[in-house]
């Protein structure tokens, strides 16, 4: 306690002074952010654009026409909204189509058979032309699943480990699951199985599958990977506890095409004093073939492109550039990341780089990675957002399509929206505009102007 | 700055040890908050009532046969929860009812009749048989109603002052608006003019009407009030610009019957030490016949009962007592709210009220109303909900029910949750239980469960 019974009137005097020079340049951003909400919240395009993307377009995995389509709607749509410098980035992207013929159902044993909901996971091989048929072993850990030894030879492994219901950050009921669906193929094969069949990685309880990228390793043989609804997969649970010999068919077409040409869609607004000095905002254009994309992540690129519009509505001139990047093959590869990362920049440094792929909910703060220093150059901005109590800036953030840049140590920025809904549409039938509200949907846009354009004016 | 530099070693130890006394009965509660929160996502029972209570019931008006199953649903449902000392307290409400017949349409001079979307207010009387028709005048404030003298004569007034969406608090924009509705018909008839014409108080576009109360002064005729939809009122607003002699036309066959007998709806968990200390959490049981009153009021008296559910699921046992009530005649009226208050009960005091009361999205924090030693005592809880990101404790809060104990000067508490699309769905067609997220439901239901056993237990 010696420090503060020893503060003399002068050093408490010097504190208070530099504690008001500090918030000056913040305070005088205060009536900007207030603008920018009331701006967004009256004549904000966010929602008009995510509107059209997922009605005229829809659904747009890497490699297909849909994805096509949605670069040229991405480009045309930032030109219309007045962005600088539009133009594409060529990337080699994975092709992989569903094919037309996805059926299952459980054949018990001397009973009726049950059709069930199913979908490849996103990179799986097809089922031969008559289907897999075979019994079925369920795991809920690949530890369970090596303790079986050869029991699982031949069969269809059934990984049915449930998210996390109780986990109010829903990212992390997300991230403890997924590498069921990630590696379930893999281990699948290890074990002498035949196919994996993965619960749906939700915690909602509803009949449609959730779909998602899966892997291969060139070490072991490629069974097929699908995605059971999770009401469904409860009933397979169940039905496997009084009949352990019910069979299990399974019928998926998917197979992956040669890569294609697609392009990251690249537009900003050039910085007046150090237009080398870049913020990234970005979203990621592509999108999985169930369901329409709205949330994920339709709703980042168009809050990462109306961001820019907002700034140009109201006349604003950052000092460093600002640049809105909707980024293509997130879902199934991250080449588009990976490509932006990659490109020869002469000159050019990013100061940040900022996400938005957690859905178009109510945006809530911002999570930060990088050192302690430039964590509180960004976090004293908190005070911005609290209006609409978006205020928590939190360690930790990110995002897949910027993830590329953490190499060249550029601070990793996530919008947070509220995370209670997402896995309830993700990667499903489910993900469609309806979901998203007007309002919700511009605040988490004006939320990257004011973020972008605050750092562009004060660096970070 | 005198007072910190002369602080000696042995007062900032003293500060320092009562600071550790204080924060003792804070933390104890950190972790039974977390069990409320896992329990409630885990098993919740908020969104399973809900979705009866809307699904087999419905939109649930005061005095009509679905409020009446509803008053017996609720208590059925507390017992079914296990609440004690289950019982109606009844009282007397009103009883308007909307008809059979609501149409309206826009008559362009000359050209072809325009259907439009109406919905009577509640509590208007109807049109005659044959109708209205009649020129409109088009207002933004009673200012300018006044100010047209005699040019209102004979006909509709149509009040068309937009909802400010520029509202972040959309309660705000709501209390900014509503006035045209409340009061729409008594200074329509002040005016001489024959109807009124309210544009539906929301801030979204669309092509249903939103009722709500009106009222009526015994010094004017009663003219009816009826509500447009906000697409509707746009179109009509364009068309008076270019066509000032058009006639709307409106039928409406409302009434209203005689009173008749309904009730609150009681149950507790009472007090092992101080039973006649009360908690009291509620919502109201009633809603309007438009929509199945999901987000107003189900949700509010679904988190209520859940709230001790989940108290007693998890063997708890408060101090003081803490009562859910399911007012009735919220809507129109308040009478459940006012027989509440005014019922004797001997020896009982009132420690705190909380409404839940602004839907059932994710909650964000309280808003309270009382004097600032209290409001200090129920503030330092904020710690309890910060696990959900739910930890704003604001000065202003409450309810229409609980309104009625103030003058007992009973603390009022609010329950507020994310309020962007609440009035999307306000007293329209549109207030149903897929708009309701099942995860933000239940843990409302948690914060509720939270705070009155914190306030049960450590007083207020």
């Amino acid at each position: 306690m010696d420090p503060i019974s020893r503060l003399s009137r002068r050093s408490l005097l010097f504190l208070f002074l530099a504690s008001i020079a500090q918030a000056l340049p913040q305070a005088q951003y205060d009536s900007l952010a207030d603008s920018i909400f009331k701006t967004s919240l009256k004549s904000g395009k966010a929602y008009e654009a995510l509107t059209e993307l997922t009605r005229t377009i829809g659904g747009r995995l890497s490699g297909s026409p849909n994805a096509a389509k949605a670069v040229t709607w991405a480009k045309n749509k930032m030109e219309e909204f007045g962005l600088e410098e539009v133009h594409l980035e060529p990337c080699m992207v994975p092709h992989w189509v569903r094919g037309d013929v996805e059926e299952a159902a459980i054949i018990p044993s001397g009973g009726r058979k049950i059709p069930v909901a199913i979908a490849a996971l996103g990179g799986s091989v097809a089922t031969p032309n008559n289907g897999i048929t075979a019994q079925v072993v369920e795991v809920h850990t690949f530890k369970e699943l090596d303790e079986l030894g050869t029991k699982a030879n031949g069969k269809i492994v059934f990984f049915n480990r449930p998210f996390d219901e109780t986990k109010f950050n829903t990212f992390e009921g997300y991230s403890e699951a997924v590498d069921q669906r990630w590696a379930g193929s893999i281990q699948t094969a290890k074990a002498g199985g035949v196919l994996a069949l993965v619960r749906s990685v939700t915690p909602h309880l509803d009949n449609v599958p959730h779909t998602g990228v899966m892997g291969y390793a060139d070490s072991v043989a490629k069974v097929p990977g699908v995605a059971i609804s999770t009401l469904d997969a409860n009933r397979l649970s169940e039905l496997l506890k009084k009949d352990n010999d019910l069979r299990v068919y399974v019928k998926v077409a998917c197979q992956t095409l040669p890569d294609v040409e697609s392009a990251n869609v690249v537009g900003e607004i050039r910085g007046t004093e150090y237009p080398n000095e870049v913020i990234l905002v970005g979203g990621h254009l592509d999108s999985w073939d169930k369901g329409r994309g709205a949330h994920d992540d339709g709703a980042g690129v168009v809050q990462s492109m109306e961001a820019l519009r907002l700034l140009k509505q109201l006349g604003l001139k950052p000092k460093r550039t600002i640049r809105a990047v909707a980024f293509m093959n997130e879902e199934n590869g991250g080449r588009g990341g990976e490509a932006y990362a990659a490109k020869e920049r002469p000159g050019e440094t990013h100061i940040a780089a900022i996400e938005a792929d957690m859905g178009g909910f109510m945006p809530r703060g911002f999570g930060v990675s990088t050192d302690s220093v430039r964590f509180q150059r960004i976090a004293r901005w908190a005070h911005l957002f609290s209006p609409i109590w978006a205020d928590r800036i939190i360690q930790g953030g990110g995002g897949t399509d910027i993830s590329y840049l953490q190499r060249k140590n550029v601070p990793q920025i996530a919008l947070i929206p509220e995370m209670q809904r997402y896995f309830t549409y993700h990667h499903s039938d489910n993900d469609t505009i309806d979901k998203v509200d007007e309002r919700e949907l511009e605040l988490g846009a004006a939320c990257l102007a004011i973020l972008t354009y605050v750092l562009a004016q004060e660096g970070v």
